[in-house]
Protein backbone atom coordinates (compact mmCIF):
# COMPACT_ATOMS: atom_id res chain seq x y z
CA UNK A 1 0.00 0.00 0.00
CA UNK A 2 0.70 3.36 -0.77
CA UNK A 3 2.02 5.40 2.05
CA UNK A 4 -0.25 8.71 2.36
CA UNK A 5 0.74 11.81 3.80
CA UNK A 6 -1.37 14.55 4.72
CA UNK A 7 -0.55 18.51 4.55
CA UNK A 8 -2.31 21.44 6.01
CA UNK A 9 -3.36 24.86 4.31
CA UNK A 10 -0.80 25.93 7.11
CA UNK A 11 1.68 23.60 5.78
CA UNK A 12 1.52 25.04 2.57
CA UNK A 13 1.55 28.60 3.30
CA UNK A 14 4.81 28.10 5.44
CA UNK A 15 5.84 26.21 2.15
CA UNK A 16 5.14 29.05 -0.03
CA UNK A 17 6.53 31.14 2.81
CA UNK A 18 9.62 29.55 3.41
CA UNK A 19 10.76 29.80 -0.67
CA UNK A 20 9.78 33.49 -1.22
CA UNK A 21 13.41 34.33 -0.82
CA UNK A 22 14.77 31.86 -2.93
CA UNK A 23 12.76 32.90 -5.70
CA UNK A 24 12.66 36.42 -5.26
CA UNK A 25 16.66 36.88 -5.13
CA UNK A 26 17.33 34.27 -7.58
CA UNK A 27 14.69 33.83 -9.65
CA UNK A 28 13.43 37.89 -9.94
CA UNK A 29 10.37 36.48 -11.12
CA UNK A 30 8.13 39.05 -13.35
CA UNK A 31 5.23 37.21 -13.99
CA UNK A 32 4.06 33.89 -12.38
CA UNK A 33 1.89 31.31 -14.41
CA UNK A 34 0.23 28.48 -12.52
CA UNK A 35 -1.15 25.46 -14.13
CA UNK A 36 -4.42 24.12 -12.72
CA UNK A 37 -6.17 23.55 -10.62
CA UNK A 38 -3.01 22.30 -8.67
CA UNK A 39 -0.99 25.58 -8.60
CA UNK A 40 -4.31 28.19 -8.09
CA UNK A 41 -3.37 27.85 -4.28
CA UNK A 42 0.72 28.06 -4.22
CA UNK A 43 0.27 30.34 -6.62
CA UNK A 44 -1.50 32.90 -4.95
CA UNK A 45 0.25 32.37 -1.60
CA UNK A 46 3.32 33.05 -3.42
CA UNK A 47 2.42 36.15 -4.76
CA UNK A 48 1.46 37.74 -1.12
CA UNK A 49 5.34 36.47 -0.51
CA UNK A 50 6.81 38.20 -3.42
CA UNK A 51 5.15 41.59 -3.00
CA UNK A 52 7.87 44.12 -2.55
CA UNK A 53 7.21 47.06 -0.85
CA UNK A 54 5.90 50.14 -3.03
CA UNK A 55 5.84 47.53 -6.04
CA UNK A 56 2.86 46.18 -7.72
CA UNK A 57 1.95 42.85 -6.69
CA UNK A 58 3.42 40.13 -9.56
CA UNK A 59 0.73 39.25 -12.18
CA UNK A 60 -0.28 35.81 -12.68
CA UNK A 61 -1.68 34.24 -15.89
CA UNK A 62 -3.13 30.70 -15.30
CA UNK A 63 -3.07 27.99 -17.53
CA UNK A 64 -4.97 24.40 -17.81
CA UNK A 65 -3.34 21.39 -18.01
CA UNK A 66 -4.84 17.65 -17.78
CA UNK A 67 -3.09 14.34 -17.99
CA UNK A 68 -4.98 11.67 -19.64
CA UNK A 69 -4.36 8.12 -20.14
CA UNK A 70 -3.96 7.06 -23.33
CA UNK A 71 -5.23 3.30 -24.17
CA UNK A 72 -3.62 3.40 -27.76
CA UNK A 73 -2.14 -0.08 -28.19
CA UNK A 74 0.57 1.33 -31.14
CA UNK A 75 3.24 1.45 -28.56
CA UNK A 76 3.44 -1.97 -26.24
CA UNK A 77 6.24 -0.62 -24.46
CA UNK A 78 5.06 2.07 -22.53
CA UNK A 79 1.27 1.44 -21.76
CA UNK A 80 -0.67 3.20 -20.43
CA UNK A 81 0.64 6.26 -22.32
CA UNK A 82 -0.28 9.74 -20.61
CA UNK A 83 -0.99 12.83 -23.21
CA UNK A 84 -1.52 16.17 -21.84
CA UNK A 85 -4.39 18.41 -22.96
CA UNK A 86 -4.26 22.06 -22.72
CA UNK A 87 -7.95 23.56 -20.95
CA UNK A 88 -6.71 27.19 -20.47
CA UNK A 89 -3.25 28.53 -22.09
CA UNK A 90 -1.70 32.35 -21.89
CA UNK A 91 -4.53 35.19 -23.24
CA UNK A 92 -2.77 36.71 -25.99
CA UNK A 93 -5.52 39.16 -26.17
CA UNK A 94 -4.47 40.48 -22.60
CA UNK A 95 -1.01 39.53 -22.80
CA UNK A 96 1.11 40.40 -25.79
CA UNK A 97 3.52 37.39 -25.94
CA UNK A 98 6.17 39.27 -27.06
CA UNK A 99 6.13 40.86 -23.42
CA UNK A 100 7.65 37.83 -22.43
CA UNK A 101 10.75 38.35 -23.69
CA UNK A 102 13.41 38.46 -21.92
CA UNK A 103 11.39 38.11 -19.05
CA UNK A 104 11.16 36.06 -15.84
CA UNK A 105 8.56 33.23 -15.56
CA UNK A 106 8.00 31.05 -12.54
CA UNK A 107 5.88 28.48 -13.31
CA UNK A 108 3.71 27.21 -10.26
CA UNK A 109 2.14 23.63 -9.58
CA UNK A 110 1.69 21.74 -6.30
CA UNK A 111 3.48 18.33 -7.05
CA UNK A 112 6.27 17.32 -9.50
CA UNK A 113 5.09 13.65 -9.90
CA UNK A 114 5.83 11.82 -13.03
CA UNK A 115 7.08 15.51 -14.59
CA UNK A 116 5.25 15.04 -17.89
CA UNK A 117 3.13 18.34 -17.30
CA UNK A 118 6.00 20.20 -16.27
CA UNK A 119 7.98 19.14 -19.49
CA UNK A 120 5.01 19.83 -21.50
CA UNK A 121 4.69 23.41 -19.52
CA UNK A 122 8.26 24.61 -20.23
CA UNK A 123 8.40 23.53 -24.09
CA UNK A 124 5.34 24.96 -25.23
CA UNK A 125 5.97 28.01 -23.30
CA UNK A 126 9.32 28.38 -24.88
CA UNK A 127 8.32 27.67 -28.10
CA UNK A 128 5.63 30.57 -27.91
CA UNK A 129 8.55 32.82 -26.85
CA UNK A 130 10.80 32.24 -29.27
CA UNK A 131 8.10 32.07 -32.34
CA UNK A 132 7.29 35.78 -30.76
CA UNK A 133 10.68 36.63 -30.61
CA UNK A 134 11.34 35.47 -34.70
CA UNK A 135 8.38 37.85 -35.76
CA UNK A 136 9.80 40.81 -34.05
CA UNK A 137 12.85 40.38 -35.24
CA UNK A 138 14.71 39.63 -31.85
CA UNK A 139 15.89 35.73 -32.38
CA UNK A 140 17.77 34.31 -30.23
CA UNK A 141 16.15 36.28 -27.05
CA UNK A 142 14.54 34.42 -25.12
CA UNK A 143 12.56 33.97 -21.59
CA UNK A 144 14.06 32.84 -18.39
CA UNK A 145 11.91 29.76 -16.81
CA UNK A 146 11.85 28.75 -13.54
CA UNK A 147 9.70 26.33 -11.37
CA UNK A 148 7.85 26.35 -8.01
CA UNK A 149 6.65 23.11 -6.79
CA UNK A 150 5.28 22.42 -3.18
CA UNK A 151 6.03 18.59 -3.25
CA UNK A 152 8.55 16.70 -5.72
CA UNK A 153 8.76 12.72 -5.58
CA UNK A 154 11.77 11.32 -5.88
CA UNK A 155 11.46 9.04 -8.43
CA UNK A 156 12.35 8.30 -12.23
CA UNK A 157 10.88 10.62 -14.43
CA UNK A 158 8.87 10.38 -17.33
CA UNK A 159 9.21 14.35 -18.27
CA UNK A 160 12.71 16.15 -18.62
CA UNK A 161 13.30 19.69 -18.27
CA UNK A 162 15.90 21.86 -20.54
CA UNK A 163 19.60 21.22 -19.07
CA UNK A 164 20.39 24.72 -18.53
CA UNK A 165 16.76 24.93 -16.03
CA UNK A 166 19.39 22.28 -14.02
CA UNK A 167 22.41 23.72 -14.60
CA UNK A 168 21.61 27.06 -13.10
CA UNK A 169 19.46 25.98 -10.57
CA UNK A 170 15.79 27.48 -11.47
CA UNK A 171 14.15 24.46 -10.29
CA UNK A 172 12.78 24.57 -6.19
CA UNK A 173 10.35 22.21 -4.97
CA UNK A 174 9.74 23.39 -1.10
CA UNK A 175 10.04 19.65 0.27
CA UNK A 176 11.40 16.56 -1.53
CA UNK A 177 9.25 13.26 -0.28
CA UNK A 178 9.54 9.72 -1.76
CA UNK A 179 7.26 8.33 -3.66
CA UNK A 180 4.02 8.83 -1.58
CA UNK A 181 0.47 9.92 -2.16
CA UNK A 182 0.46 13.41 -1.34
CA UNK A 183 -3.17 14.58 0.38
CA UNK A 184 -3.50 18.44 -0.47
CA UNK A 185 -5.85 19.83 2.01
CA UNK A 186 -7.94 21.10 -0.87
CA UNK A 187 -9.08 17.70 -1.61
CA UNK A 188 -10.22 16.98 1.33
CA UNK A 189 -14.18 15.99 2.32
CA UNK A 190 -13.37 16.50 6.15
CA UNK A 191 -10.92 18.76 7.03
CA UNK A 192 -11.06 17.97 10.62
CA UNK A 193 -10.12 14.89 10.11
CA UNK A 194 -7.24 15.66 7.56
CA UNK A 195 -5.95 18.06 9.48
CA UNK A 196 -6.02 15.07 12.43
CA UNK A 197 -4.32 12.98 10.61
CA UNK A 198 -1.92 15.67 9.60
CA UNK A 199 -0.93 15.93 13.27
CA UNK A 200 -1.00 12.16 14.05
CA UNK A 201 2.09 11.80 11.31
CA UNK A 202 4.01 14.50 13.05
CA UNK A 203 3.66 12.62 16.66
CA UNK A 204 4.54 9.60 14.89
CA UNK B 1 -11.32 52.56 12.71
CA UNK B 2 -12.70 49.66 10.38
CA UNK B 3 -13.45 46.05 12.28
CA UNK B 4 -11.17 43.64 10.57
CA UNK B 5 -11.99 40.07 10.54
CA UNK B 6 -9.43 37.07 10.10
CA UNK B 7 -10.91 33.86 8.25
CA UNK B 8 -8.71 30.58 8.51
CA UNK B 9 -7.90 28.74 5.60
CA UNK B 10 -10.68 25.89 7.30
CA UNK B 11 -13.42 28.49 7.14
CA UNK B 12 -12.75 28.73 3.59
CA UNK B 13 -12.54 25.48 3.00
CA UNK B 14 -15.66 24.84 4.96
CA UNK B 15 -17.69 27.74 3.37
CA UNK B 16 -17.57 25.96 0.27
CA UNK B 17 -18.24 23.28 1.56
CA UNK B 18 -21.55 24.36 3.08
CA UNK B 19 -22.49 25.82 -0.02
CA UNK B 20 -21.31 23.28 -2.44
CA UNK B 21 -25.30 20.89 -2.57
CA UNK B 22 -26.87 24.69 -3.59
CA UNK B 23 -24.85 25.01 -6.45
CA UNK B 24 -24.57 21.86 -7.70
CA UNK B 25 -28.48 21.42 -7.51
CA UNK B 26 -29.12 25.09 -8.16
CA UNK B 27 -27.12 26.22 -10.28
CA UNK B 28 -25.46 22.94 -11.76
CA UNK B 29 -22.53 24.80 -12.92
CA UNK B 30 -20.73 22.94 -16.34
CA UNK B 31 -17.88 25.41 -15.91
CA UNK B 32 -16.35 27.51 -13.25
CA UNK B 33 -14.77 31.01 -14.17
CA UNK B 34 -12.24 32.03 -11.17
CA UNK B 35 -11.94 35.65 -10.77
CA UNK B 36 -8.05 35.77 -9.92
CA UNK B 37 -6.26 36.88 -7.49
CA UNK B 38 -8.81 35.97 -5.43
CA UNK B 39 -11.01 33.52 -6.66
CA UNK B 40 -8.28 31.23 -7.14
CA UNK B 41 -8.00 29.70 -4.04
CA UNK B 42 -12.31 28.79 -3.56
CA UNK B 43 -12.28 27.81 -7.36
CA UNK B 44 -10.31 25.08 -6.12
CA UNK B 45 -11.63 24.11 -3.19
CA UNK B 46 -14.54 24.49 -4.98
CA UNK B 47 -14.11 21.91 -7.80
CA UNK B 48 -13.34 18.97 -4.98
CA UNK B 49 -16.93 19.50 -3.64
CA UNK B 50 -18.79 19.82 -6.69
CA UNK B 51 -17.10 16.04 -8.34
CA UNK B 52 -19.75 13.62 -8.50
CA UNK B 53 -18.43 10.29 -8.31
CA UNK B 54 -18.06 8.80 -11.93
CA UNK B 55 -18.40 12.27 -13.44
CA UNK B 56 -15.44 14.23 -14.60
CA UNK B 57 -14.02 17.69 -12.76
CA UNK B 58 -15.57 20.61 -13.12
CA UNK B 59 -13.62 22.28 -15.48
CA UNK B 60 -12.18 25.86 -14.42
CA UNK B 61 -11.06 29.03 -15.91
CA UNK B 62 -9.70 31.59 -14.81
CA UNK B 63 -9.55 35.34 -15.93
CA UNK B 64 -7.54 38.16 -13.83
CA UNK B 65 -9.10 41.55 -13.08
CA UNK B 66 -7.78 44.26 -11.59
CA UNK B 67 -9.93 47.05 -9.89
CA UNK B 68 -7.68 50.47 -10.02
CA UNK B 69 -8.31 53.85 -9.31
CA UNK B 70 -8.96 56.47 -11.73
CA UNK B 71 -7.61 59.70 -10.79
CA UNK B 72 -9.62 61.71 -13.25
CA UNK B 73 -11.06 65.40 -12.36
CA UNK B 74 -13.69 64.58 -15.45
CA UNK B 75 -16.51 63.93 -13.07
CA UNK B 76 -16.25 65.74 -9.58
CA UNK B 77 -19.68 63.96 -8.12
CA UNK B 78 -17.50 60.03 -8.33
CA UNK B 79 -14.24 60.81 -7.38
CA UNK B 80 -11.73 58.57 -7.19
CA UNK B 81 -13.41 56.31 -9.93
CA UNK B 82 -12.85 52.41 -10.50
CA UNK B 83 -12.13 50.99 -13.44
CA UNK B 84 -11.55 47.66 -13.79
CA UNK B 85 -8.62 45.92 -16.11
CA UNK B 86 -8.58 42.56 -17.88
CA UNK B 87 -5.02 41.11 -16.84
CA UNK B 88 -6.46 37.80 -18.48
CA UNK B 89 -9.49 36.70 -20.34
CA UNK B 90 -10.84 33.33 -21.16
CA UNK B 91 -8.27 31.79 -23.54
CA UNK B 92 -10.29 31.14 -26.69
CA UNK B 93 -7.82 29.47 -28.53
CA UNK B 94 -8.44 25.67 -26.05
CA UNK B 95 -12.47 26.91 -25.15
CA UNK B 96 -14.61 28.09 -28.25
CA UNK B 97 -16.87 30.55 -26.64
CA UNK B 98 -19.47 29.02 -28.69
CA UNK B 99 -19.46 26.05 -26.39
CA UNK B 100 -20.85 28.52 -23.76
CA UNK B 101 -23.97 28.83 -25.55
CA UNK B 102 -26.51 27.32 -23.21
CA UNK B 103 -24.41 26.20 -20.79
CA UNK B 104 -24.50 27.35 -16.72
CA UNK B 105 -21.36 29.35 -15.80
CA UNK B 106 -20.17 29.66 -11.93
CA UNK B 107 -18.96 32.93 -11.89
CA UNK B 108 -15.69 32.50 -8.24
CA UNK B 109 -14.18 35.18 -6.26
CA UNK B 110 -13.42 35.52 -2.81
CA UNK B 111 -15.51 38.79 -1.61
CA UNK B 112 -18.58 40.78 -2.91
CA UNK B 113 -17.31 44.48 -1.50
CA UNK B 114 -18.58 47.14 -4.19
CA UNK B 115 -19.49 44.40 -6.83
CA UNK B 116 -17.85 46.92 -9.74
CA UNK B 117 -15.44 43.51 -10.81
CA UNK B 118 -18.21 40.74 -10.92
CA UNK B 119 -20.24 43.59 -13.15
CA UNK B 120 -17.89 43.99 -15.09
CA UNK B 121 -17.68 39.61 -15.26
CA UNK B 122 -21.25 39.01 -15.77
CA UNK B 123 -21.47 41.86 -18.55
CA UNK B 124 -18.17 41.17 -20.25
CA UNK B 125 -18.70 37.58 -20.57
CA UNK B 126 -22.72 37.81 -21.17
CA UNK B 127 -21.42 40.26 -23.93
CA UNK B 128 -19.21 37.58 -25.47
CA UNK B 129 -21.28 34.57 -25.58
CA UNK B 130 -24.06 36.50 -27.20
CA UNK B 131 -21.34 37.82 -29.82
CA UNK B 132 -20.74 33.68 -30.36
CA UNK B 133 -24.79 33.18 -30.45
CA UNK B 134 -25.31 35.67 -33.27
CA UNK B 135 -22.20 34.41 -35.29
CA UNK B 136 -23.80 31.06 -35.23
CA UNK B 137 -26.98 31.90 -35.91
CA UNK B 138 -28.80 30.93 -32.66
CA UNK B 139 -29.46 34.73 -31.51
CA UNK B 140 -31.37 34.36 -28.42
CA UNK B 141 -29.82 31.59 -27.04
CA UNK B 142 -27.51 32.97 -24.15
CA UNK B 143 -25.64 30.99 -20.86
CA UNK B 144 -26.80 31.24 -17.20
CA UNK B 145 -24.58 32.95 -15.37
CA UNK B 146 -24.21 32.51 -11.32
CA UNK B 147 -22.29 33.65 -8.71
CA UNK B 148 -20.33 32.74 -5.84
CA UNK B 149 -18.51 34.49 -3.68
CA UNK B 150 -17.07 33.78 -0.08
CA UNK B 151 -18.03 36.78 1.67
CA UNK B 152 -20.79 39.66 0.59
CA UNK B 153 -20.21 43.22 2.25
CA UNK B 154 -23.81 44.40 3.59
CA UNK B 155 -23.05 47.96 1.72
CA UNK B 156 -24.22 49.94 -0.66
CA UNK B 157 -23.01 48.90 -4.17
CA UNK B 158 -20.87 51.20 -6.80
CA UNK B 159 -21.44 48.23 -9.46
CA UNK B 160 -24.98 45.60 -10.25
CA UNK B 161 -25.84 42.78 -11.31
CA UNK B 162 -28.38 41.30 -14.12
CA UNK B 163 -31.88 41.72 -12.68
CA UNK B 164 -33.13 37.87 -13.76
CA UNK B 165 -29.94 36.82 -11.45
CA UNK B 166 -30.99 38.19 -8.65
CA UNK B 167 -34.20 37.30 -9.46
CA UNK B 168 -33.75 33.95 -9.98
CA UNK B 169 -31.34 33.40 -6.87
CA UNK B 170 -28.45 32.94 -8.78
CA UNK B 171 -25.99 35.07 -6.60
CA UNK B 172 -24.84 33.14 -3.64
CA UNK B 173 -22.72 34.36 -0.56
CA UNK B 174 -21.29 31.68 1.68
CA UNK B 175 -21.02 34.73 4.61
CA UNK B 176 -22.96 38.19 4.60
CA UNK B 177 -20.65 40.62 6.40
CA UNK B 178 -20.97 44.11 7.65
CA UNK B 179 -19.19 46.75 5.74
CA UNK B 180 -15.63 45.07 7.70
CA UNK B 181 -11.94 44.63 6.61
CA UNK B 182 -12.13 40.54 5.67
CA UNK B 183 -8.44 39.32 6.40
CA UNK B 184 -8.02 35.92 4.00
CA UNK B 185 -5.66 33.42 5.44
CA UNK B 186 -3.60 33.47 1.91
CA UNK B 187 -2.43 37.21 2.86
CA UNK B 188 -1.26 36.58 5.85
CA UNK B 189 2.55 37.13 7.05
CA UNK B 190 2.26 34.62 10.12
CA UNK B 191 -0.62 32.23 9.57
CA UNK B 192 -0.05 30.99 13.16
CA UNK B 193 -0.82 34.83 14.48
CA UNK B 194 -3.67 34.68 11.71
CA UNK B 195 -5.23 31.61 12.92
CA UNK B 196 -4.90 32.82 16.80
CA UNK B 197 -7.01 35.85 15.91
CA UNK B 198 -9.51 34.47 14.06
CA UNK B 199 -9.80 32.05 17.25
CA UNK B 200 -9.98 35.29 19.55
CA UNK B 201 -12.83 36.22 17.52
CA UNK B 202 -14.85 33.52 18.07
CA UNK B 203 -14.46 33.83 21.81
CA UNK B 204 -15.31 37.53 22.25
Amino acid sequence: MVQKIYVTYNQVHKLCQASADRILNDFQPNLMIAIGGGGYVPARILRSFLKRPGSPNIPIQAIGLSLYKTLSNSDPVEAPGTKVTRTQWLDLSSLEMSNLIGKHILIVDEVDDTRTTLEYAVRELEKDVEAAAKKMGREGERAKFSIFVLHNKDKPKKGHLPQDMIDEGRYLAAHTVSDVWICYPWEATDIDEHDALAESQVKN
